[in-house]
C-alpha cells in the first residue's frame, strides 16, 4: 500500500495519547532499530508498520504502507523520524506466581526514560518479570519504549496493586534505602524482590513494612542520591555477580 | 529589586543558548533546591537569583529580584518553574595532572540527561575530576545542570582533547569495551582513568590503542547494551567497592 489516508492520520497521532492507547489496545514503536525488534522478537503483535523507501519489510503477515519523509513525519513523535514507525497490540501476561528467580518490583517510578532505562537493565541481567504499581508511568508511554532499546519486547511487565503482590509473594524483599545494609558485604539470594522507590519519595509509607532487608550502596562522596535507574543497574549487577 | 526589565527578560532569555553562554561566561540553574545548592556550594558564582515570593533569599552578596510567577515562566526553560532562576559565572579548573584518585573520562557522550546521571554518580562515589573530549556535550546545557541535581557545584569537569591527556596522564587507562575482562573478578586500582564511550558508536577509534585494561559488565541476557550512565554507575561501583 502507497501512502496514507487522511483517517490513518488521524488514528495514528491519536495513539501518541495514554487514553487511545489504551481504548485501542495498540502502542507505537518508531527508528528502524527498534522497529526491525519488534519485527524479530514480537512478529505477532504487530498491527502495521509505515516506512520510508529506505527500510526494507520482507513479505509479511502485517499490513505495511510505504510513505514519504513527510508522511512519517506526520505521525511521528521524534524530532528526527528514522525510517519506520509500528503499531503494535499491547501484551497482555498473568502475573507470576511462583518464581526462582529475582524479580523487580518498581514502586510509583515517574520519569519514562527511567523505566525504559530500568527495562534495559532487565534485559542485559536477565531479569523476566517487571511488577509496577499502579502509580508508575505506562510501559507504553512512547518515551518508555524508546529507551528501553528493545527490552520492551522480551520482558514482562505487569502492573497491579503491589502490597497485596507483595505480601503474596512468599519471597524475601530487598528494598533500596539509604540506612540500609551495605550491599556489597552482604549474602544476596537468588530467589528475592528488589523494591525501588519513587525519584523523589522514596519507597511508599505502606510498602516499608513489608521489607524484610533493607539494603543501601555505599556513598562515598556528598550526593544525596543516586538517579534510580542507576541504583537498579547498581543493586541488580550486586545480585547478579553474587548468584554467579 | 522589583520585577525584570525588557532588557533583562531578553538578557535572561539569551543564556538558554550555548553561544551566549559561552560569551558571557554564564549559565543558568533552576529551582528552589538547586538554587539553594548554588548558594551554599557556590556563593561566589552567583550574579543574580530571580525568584518568587515563596523562596527566601538571605541578605546576600549577589543581586537578588522578586517577581512574579509568570514573569519566572517568561524567563525560564522548565514546564514548571519553581520558585527561583539563578544566573552562576562558568568555574575554571585547571586540568588534573598528577592524582592518586579513579578519573572518568568521557569520550563524547552526547545525551545532557547521560552527563547529568554521570556528574550526580561521581558525586556518590567522590569521583573529583572528569575529563570530557570536546565533543561531549557541554556541562553548562540546561538539562546536564538539571539531572546532575548539585553535582555541578562539587566536581571538576574539564574539556579538553582527550587522546593527548590520557597519554600524559601517566595512569592505566580501563575502558569499557564489550569483549573486556569481567569487572566483576578482576583487581582494579584505586588510580585509573575510566573510560566511557559515546552511547551509539562507543569509545573512539583513536583512544582504542591507549586502552591499557579493557573491561566490560557480563552479560545475563540478551540486550546489546546497557544505558551509557547505568554501565559508569555499575563500573565506578566496582572500583569502589574493591578499593575499600
Amino acid at each position: 500500500m502507497l501512502g496514507l489516508s487522511k483517517n490513518k492520520i488521524k488514528w495514528l497521532r491519536s495513539l501518541h495519547l495514554k487514553k487511545n492507547r489504551d481504548s485501542f489496545g495498540l502502542f507505537i514503536v518508531e527508528g528502524e532499530k527498534l522497529v526491525q525488534e519488534a519485527i524479530k522478537f514480537s512478529p505477532g503483535e504487530i498491527e502495521l508498520v509505515i516506512h520510508t523507501s529506505d527500510f526494507t519489510v520482507e513479505d509479511a503477515l502485517y499490513e505495511n504502507i510505504l510513505v514519504s519523509e513527510d508522511e512519517l513525519k506526520q505521525v511521528s513523535l521524534l524530532k528526527t523520524p528514522n525510517k519506520a514507525l509500528a503499531i503494535l497490540k499491547k501484551s497482555q501476561f498473568s502475573l507470576p506466581r511462583k518464581t526462582d528467580e529475582l524479580i523487580l518490583a518498581l514502586d510509583g517510578i515517574q520519569d519514562p526514560g527511567n523505566l525504559g532505562t530500568i527495562l534495559r537493565i532487565a534485559d542485559w541481567f536477565d531479569i523476566k518479570n517487571i511488577i509496577c504499581s499502579n502509580q508508575t508511568v505506562e510501559q507504553y508511554n512512547p518515551k518508555v519504549v524508546q529507551s528501553s532499546m528493545g527490552a520492551i519486547f522480551r520482558i514482562q511487565i505487569h502492573y497491579t496493586n503491589l502490597e497485596n503482590w507483595i505480601k503474596e509473594s512468599g519471597l524475601p524483599v530487598y528494598g533500596a534505602l539509604l540506612e540500609g545494609e551495605n550491599v556489597y558485604t552482604m549474602k544476596l539470594p537468588s530467589q528475592a524482590v528488589l523494591v525501588l522507590g519513587n525519584e523523589g519519595s522514596g519507597i511508599s509509607r505502606e510498602l516499608i513494612p513489608l521489607i524484610t532487608n533493607a539494603i543501601s550502596i555505599p556513598r562515598f562522596g556528598i550526593a544525596e542520591s543516586l538517579n534510580v535507574s542507576v541504583a537498579a543497574g547498581i543493586l541488580v549487577s550486586e545480585f547478579k555477580r553474587k548468584m554467579n
